[in-house]
């Protein structure tokens, strides 16, 4: 049986850049979805604030939005792709265990390789941006529940199996 | 009762940084962690390569020794720091119910204001590199827990009405 | 009478990254120009350094090169386009009224959306390395008249209302 | 009589970065202004959107922010400066003959060498964020105005004959 | 006869960025190498460590890899391409006059322009990032050797005299 | 007897950054050369070029001077470090066995570690920046030569055994 096998890494055991270069140009999109757990003080502050300039979740959506386009400088083995579209959400979800801000992130492309990347990076930054900015207030703040929610488009053929089959 | 407030929000309800001029330049460390949880396969994996050369772990750190370096660029309002120190950790954890790699990072600074959003963005995007390297294998991997652990060094007076009580 | 409505803010009223998806891609090109009101002291003492070596315009223009090509960086809402040439002019104009230094910007692409903002940021960074390059002779420099020139390619359809239509 | 002399420029005509190694740390602030001249159209539409989430005038401000931060990797022969605050304001002012956008920047750092080009950086940045955002609706606007309002903190002594006698 | 001419240097003798406008999008290749000479006792420290984990050979390919991504950043006049693969090598080859780092990189793209920067980009950053890591033990380090050592793709045609013609 | 140790390389093998929090801040400077050996006729492309407007040689200056300050993004366990002064130069040397630019950097700042790796980042990007500019006249150019010349303050502490008694 063929062991599953680590796409980044060659036959050498020596990182590498996965060569896209044989796959298609076709429209990728992904989707990512984070939370924030925040206490009921700050989820006070952050609505009233937000009342008046929503700026809380605004800002935290646009450092998602800024870091998409940075993804590969972020993530060494990323490759640098032209985004179409990026969308972040970010919303007060008040819940009996205390409230959290939900973020969502979706980033389309037309490239060789998909950007679920891109949207885990929206993500978790504008999850860090949150806890920047409610720091004062809140000291606990807790990130849980990062993942890519969907992705589409390209064969689904990012495998390493079918990668080594295709050969 | 004075209320909560966002430090990042001026009277007026616009976002600003917060001037850090008056603080004093101390010696500050903060310390943060956060989990991927994986399947075994990529635990596997993981573990074999790093038998022989360690990447995917060793990857990740550095991609986090990278990130805290740019916490300011990816934060909106973060200051620009200048940091002495960088420590991050990436150990593979297997459990009952699936493994996980467990993410520290460790900050140290002499100046005006914490580094609690360096070492988040440390575990952060080292923990985003994980994913970047599994995604092959697992497509199931989500990061949890992501939290501050320790922070010392200024006052405690970052808090919002301690700042308003000093003017 | 359906009111004019802003690109990158969606129904909901929260900021976005205008989805060029749909958008063909074409050859586009972009102008824009602006200008440093300066010293005739300053004036002299360009013009007398660039008998000799050109640097404070030339150094200005390459500043205006770097710049565009890291239009996304700055502009939040911005793609990142492939550029297929940038060039950046900037001259001495003398006045009456005191001299000016007149920069120039072009910058062409193929792809989905247009390149106005590359062009507007290749000229205020050029202006503004004008006066950092100029600032100890001249404390009273202004930039004037950044404005988009000139642009081409791609349907004028980045009209809000031509896209609302679209669907 | 010495002729004003440029202190990016050495004594062989070549650029260079000015050396600050003997200037003392002091506090230093610097602000800037400028304008963005816009149609009454694209007016009431920021102030419509301004009064649900303000955000063109918001995301600009932030803009600014983070262009700051970053006035050392545009403007080439600016040092890197730990910078204290950044206050950047953007605010609606109709007007006989058209509105605009009046943009502010204050900039607060206790270094070697002033920040008025970190001002002045915020300050364009977000007018080429208001143009960004507002160009489906405005193509005609223009920046005006941008300069130095008011720089406080080190000697004055920044000025080339100053530094020269020092020596 | 015609002289040999700058592609970057304009009729006015300007800088500029060259035109790829025209050029065909081809899948592109470049490879270049070099060396970091360095003592016996480097030699060893990264041999004893490579056996472990392999860190200072895997964190120079590491950073050569990043830096390949950024090429446009830091060469002024160079475009921003969409790179396929990066893939950077790191060995030790012990000599008679002792040892040295061999340091190669390739890059592969579908674009206008060759990636001969991108390629020595990635080779000189690995080497100093060798140099950085080694430095506590060898203070003699030289990088030698670094040039192109292939480059496969496009029409020869980056000649400054067929472009001339071409017009 | 101990042997030579990596100080970036932890006792367990990982890599990190290194603690600088208990060395002093003092004034250091560090000074590096290398080169690029190129053929005649680019030489005279250069010179001739020179003549005029010295671009080839300026732009390399200035693209060196920029990495300087970018160092720490490039080199992955290096600190961010406030550069007081980089001066780079870049001189034509014709010899009999070929011309060669001549590039050397210094940079001073006063912080808790030295500055050769921001020389030698100078250094190397200038010699990038001459191939990139010149390759459409010469493809066989060579850098060589690349090293540190000089490195004073601080003491000469950076020893790794030095670093071990200390503890």
């Amino acid at each position: 049986m063929k062991p599953a096998c680590l796409s980044h890494v060659g036959a050498d055991g020596a990182v590498r850049m996965v060569d896209v270069g044989d796959k298609q140009v076709t429209a990728r999109v992904a989707s990512a979805e984070g939370f924030v757990r925040i206490s009921s003080a700050l989820e006070r502050a952050i609505r009233e604030n937000s009342v008046k300039k929503g700026s809380v979740l605004e800002v935290s959506r646009l450092a998602g939005i800024l870091a998409a386009k940075r993804t590969d400088e972020l993530i060494p083995l990323c490759h640098s792709l032209p985004l179409d579209a990026i969308d972040v959400t970010a919303a007060l979800e008040p819940r009996e265990d205390g409230a959290r801000v939900h973020v969502t992130a979706t980033v389309r492309t037309q490239s060789r390789t998909g950007v679920e990347m891109e949207a885990l990076t929206a993500v978790t930054v504008a999850c860090l941006t949150v806890i920047d900015m409610g720091k004062a207030i809140d000291k606990a703040m807790v990130i849980d529940g990062v993942r890519v929610t969907e992705k589409r488009g390209g064969r689904s053929g990012d495998r390493c199996a079918t990668r080594e089959e295709g050969r």
